[in-house]
């Protein structure tokens, strides 16, 4: 059986869409970080950077993984599974890359600009509003290229971008959502990403719907 | 041939070192970021993100492979050529658990403290001080309990993570570079890793080296 440990935040709900997508048997931990359970000292030992999302599976093929990142817990679901992940050629690492922009760039940046976004006063709040235009940007260009981020086919790079997007509409509505309704590419990706069934189920995922 | 568009940055330096471990032939295009190289069209029909280091491998076994963002090309090289990470199982989600750490953790927030680091009124210098000690702390804890950063063997996530820490030793060596040499797990590593001559001829790499 698979245990996800996690909570409602972008970076959480990315591997409850993947599970949902692959309509594996799972079941969730909560870990509420209001609560700063993340710093327990039973998942301390899942997860050695104290975040969610972690994922143990004891029936791996070559016995139990325990996992942390979410990056990587979406990639070790696609090969495990083979699905959402092409297992060689191009168009496999067409998804890496565009999967570890997203971990490597929009997450973090998205991340800090939600950090410095209620401080005003605070010039970082403006570098991190511009980064993350910037970014959009790059989303922009590459979905007018196509109908996912890497390409003709629904990926984990979709899966790892879609939660942060949504986020942003949500919490920053009077800048970078308005900036990210503003794109007719953006709009019609998150349009086809968020009407898919697994989508739908793991972004309404609450820590009280599950036992 | 493999094409590695790249600088004289941490992040320009992981493909370097692991192209060295490699020992396959490849050749270098420098991007001077100084001179805004990477902002170039014939390098952004490269790197859709305008960042180096990007990878051309025209030779690859299903056509030619295009690249982008440096986690992503530690893997694909890995995969490539069967070395530095696992072929499954649960030594491989280790690797690429830290790998992910590594660039969506200590890869932006050592950046963003790089950024700040010379605005001392700026809070945010703060923020990112707090958050790269944080990071520095969950590195020496998991280099307590192995030589490596993902276990008993030497991996990508050793070659993500070094140059970072490098650069931090030279750039912020009175703040993060004292924390670093204070820390003796961390050192060995430093001194295991940097030992390695790949590992040196990679960062010793200069654009005036090459043709």
């Amino acid at each position: 059986m698979i245990t996800l440990h996690t909570w409602t935040t972008p970076n959480g709900r990315k591997p409850l869409i993947m599970l949902e997508e692959l309509g594996v048997p799972y079941q969730t931990v909560a870990v509420d970080i209001h609560k700063h359970e993340q710093f327990r000292p039973e998942f301390l030992a899942l997860s050695p950077n104290n975040k969610i999302p972690a994922l143990v599976d004891d029936a791996g093929e070559d016995g139990s993984v325990t996992m942390f990142e979410s990056g990587a817990i979406l990639t070790y679901l696609a090969e495990r599974h083979g699905k959402l992940l092409p297992a060689q050629g191009p168009a496999r690492y067409r998804v890496l890359s565009w999967l570890h922009w997203q971990i490597g760039g929009l997450g973090p940046m998205f991340g800090q600009l939600g950090f410095f976004a209620g401080q005003d006063d605070n010039p970082a709040r403006e570098h991190f509003m511009e980064e993350a235009h910037r970014l959009l940007d790059v989303l922009d260009r590459q979905l007018a290229s196509g109908p996912y981020l890497a390409g003709d086919a629904y990926s984990i790079a979709d899966i790892a971008a879609y939660p942060w997007l949504m986020a942003a509409r949500e919490k920053l509505a009077d800048t970078l959502g308005q900036a990210i309704d503003g794109k007719p590419d953006v709009a019609r990706w998150l349009a086809l990403v968020g009407g898919r069934p697994a989508v739908r189920t793991a972004m309404a995922w609450q820590p009280e719907t599950t036992a």
